[in-house]
């Protein structure tokens, strides 16, 4: 597979400063590419790498200065840009229409004739799988559950019963949709057998809306009541856990190992940072960020950015760190304070 | 199914304000609820839906005021009787006495007649699965291993070889017991091959006493010698993490994305809040409880609750917060001070 | 299996202090050892416990004072000793030279005759299995995927397309290697359906080199372009998540639910303690070390401790959390100033 850069740049939509004739046969790292790759730069980091770079032509924005003697495939949004290339040579596999012997399909199940079901699947009684949707070896999906169409989900993935699976999902290995929401009931009698934490059942489901991404080993739990939901085009990393009842907005995106604690709804294209915590019962509001590690107690209102433990906003947070730092020193400077006013009030 | 409200308060242990012979269909939340739906109110953040609701009946605690025109079932521990009401309508899935032609069950296994073995479930070899226990599709029981009575282990759930699992446990989907500690020798030698690190056999195994659930990809590893254990009616959310040689307490819960070190002590019921971190080698006391994300680097006494980084008494760790929010304003009064004081002094 | 104590210290390169002719079956915590166990003594936490031991010998380093009347295996590394004392007891498991009829190999698979693979495991298209590997039950290896010599990849591990492990890799059950990384291009039009995050194709791998160990449920997302790598030596405790694109130095150490962004650097003996969390795009020098829950923001230098959010230099972290304990008694301090300073202020 090959184009020129000129035919990179009508099919992103960029335009080409300098040789557009040269012809482009992979996409590479800046400081591995050669003169038939295109490469990527945008992070100041990585300047050393885009100056000292092989490659036949590289992707920038617009805000990039020229670079005399190197072809550029420059565009408003390079990273988009350089998105639509990489998938013009990486083109997602095609779906091979069959199901393995190897898989099971239980009874009253209806997998579409387009959809590929792979060795070790696993497709549970009455569930329905979708157009063209892959089923990777150890996928289970459970009893009545739905998956739609376009999806992957990749080996080991979970979906439990009952559970809903949109268009053009992806779930990663090992990710699982519709475990048991975490609710008991402390019991201090127990039936005469002394204390216990008597299991409140989880009786609803986990939706997955459409275009929604589930990174490695996350975890989406099922409802108490009603529905766990992942709204349209969000996007979620690996080891995050989504709790029972949490509503999770529209092109939201959680970073790796985010936890949200059941209940709590997240707006539309929040960004939560790695490892954010979130208690239960709360709303962040519409284009929120939440620092890396933040600990939210409390609403956070749109269009905020908050950080810290408990989390306030990012400006407090940084007054406050920056105040931190001086607070040995202040320490020092009150003791002195202290002793040269008791001079004074002795000499007064 | 159906009950009047009258009979689920007879059941649970509660009692009638309003009319006992409504029919209830159904368990639903407050604002999907109808006429033969009871649901359920004790969160003040929802009183809205408390008051909107159109539920033929509601759980209420002993607490809530009385709510002319509705019909309440009203019980000192509203959150149980909820919970047992929900169980009524939600019972849970009878196993069907049966091992799947697609399992694999391992020489000298021994799988109880009442036990349900799903396609594609293993059973290692000497392994013992007790009564009315389910194995659902792509759980691993390793040789050796043994799984009580009434269990239920969901897809992808993972015990290895020789580990124990007691009367009544549920393991969410992907959850591991018996994952090999995590312990290295350093070895600067390395047999003369340059440094190393020396895995440390973990021999030991890992038991889950009676009553533990165990939450979707969390993972209890085996002990490097002798046990570790979670003991009876323990509860831990997803994504937990419980090292080699932990001695987890009886009606302790852990909520997701906690990480216990090795050989740390935790009492009985003690409350881990979501995403705490425990050091190694420390007792966490009877009744403690450790506010979300703290982190835990020495024993914390019976009864108490502790919060931060490091973990600290959490009215020391409150104080503390809010004299932080206080020290950038207290920089600029030193200052102030400060040249106050010069003054004076330069007067006198 | 058993061995005199002297034999055990000649093994691993100690010396007996006491009866070297004790016969030794087996290693035991000292607090279950009897006549015949040897146990091992290092953290003083646990000197009661080593005063009562019955433990016929004890592994004990140099520095550990003479105990007339026990015998002690003494040596340099006492733990390394201890390690090595426990694998003569506990050798790993011979693979059986087998591949299960129950297990799949995809077309062009090549299987090493020397391998173990046994039931419901999974070899793709092309890959490639080394010698004396196991494979076990619910093991996905993808196409084109390679797995060196001597591994063991536990239950329900996952190794995606044409990722790479080296020879004497342990994979715990349920870790991921090659999982999607987190790559997303904000697309305001979205082909005119509203934005979407455009997914970033990540064509790239990800490689283990020899000797790592991955824990439970840990996540090795595959690169971008090129190669995530996880070096020789390193050892990644349960649910770790290291992202696109890092490079994991040799014989670094990240403990369980680190997190590490994409593109991001670790040194050679790097020690990420517990929960620690570190954005993309920085470099953490050779030997750093950085402390449980610590955020790491910036590059750390080599050598050095760093702790705290945002991570600074140990000793940094220390003086700021020894004063942050003064605050709240600083506050009233300062007020008192002013009142004094005030008066003192009226009286000149």
């Amino acid at each position: 597979m090959h184009f020129t850069v000129a035919e990179l740049a009508e099919r992103v939509g960029g335009r080409v400063e300098g040789d557009g004739s040269i012809r482009i046969e992979r996409v590479m790292p800046l400081d591995e590419a050669g003169p038939s790759d295109v490469s990527f730069f945008a992070n100041r980091k990585y300047a050393a790498d885009f100056a000292a770079s092989r490659a036949g032509a590289v992707i920038v924005g617009e805000s990039e200065a020229a670079a005399p003697g190197r072809t550029l495939l420059r565009a408003g949004n390079a990273y988009l840009a350089f998105a639509k290339v990489s998938t013009l040579f990486h083109p997602p596999r095609e779906p091979v229409p069959e199901v393995s012997p190897r898989a099971v399909l239980g009874e009253g199940s209806v997998v579409d004739p387009s959809a590929e079901v792979q060795d070790l699947a696993y497709v549970g009684r009455g569930a329905v799988i979708g157009a063209r949707t892959i089923l990777f070896p150890g996928v289970y999906v459970g009893d009545g559950a739905r998956i739609g169409d376009d999806c992957i989900l990749y080996p080991n993935a979970v979906v439990r019963e009952r559970c809903i699976v949109g268009n053009r999902c992806i779930l990663q290995p090992g990710s699982v949709v519709g475990g048991d929401g975490f609710g008991f009931a402390f019991d201090m009698e127990g039936d005469g057998n002394g204390p216990r934490h008597y299991k409140v059942p989880q009786s609803g489901i986990a939706v997955l809306e459409d275009d929604v991404e589930l990174g490695a080993n996350s975890c989406v739990d099922r409802a108490t009541l009603g529905r766990t939901v992942v709204r349209k085009g969000a996007k979620i990393d690996d080891l995050v856990m989504i709790a029972h009842n949490v509503d999770f907005g529209p092109l939201s995106i959680a970073a790796a190992q985010v936890g949200i604690s059941g209940s709590t709804k997240i707006g539309m294209g929040v960004i939560l940072a790695g490892q954010v915590g979130l208690v239960g019962h709360i709303d962040i509001g519409d284009g929120a960020r939440l620092g890396a590690q933040s600990g939210v107690m409390n609403d956070v209102p749109a269009g905020e950015a908050y950080s810290g433990y408990p989390a306030r906003p990012h400006r407090d947070w940084l007054k406050e760190q920056g105040a931190l730092g001086h607070l040995p020193g202040l320490l020092k400077r009150v003791r002195e304070l202290e002793k040269a006013l008791r001079k004074l009030q002795e000499e007064t």
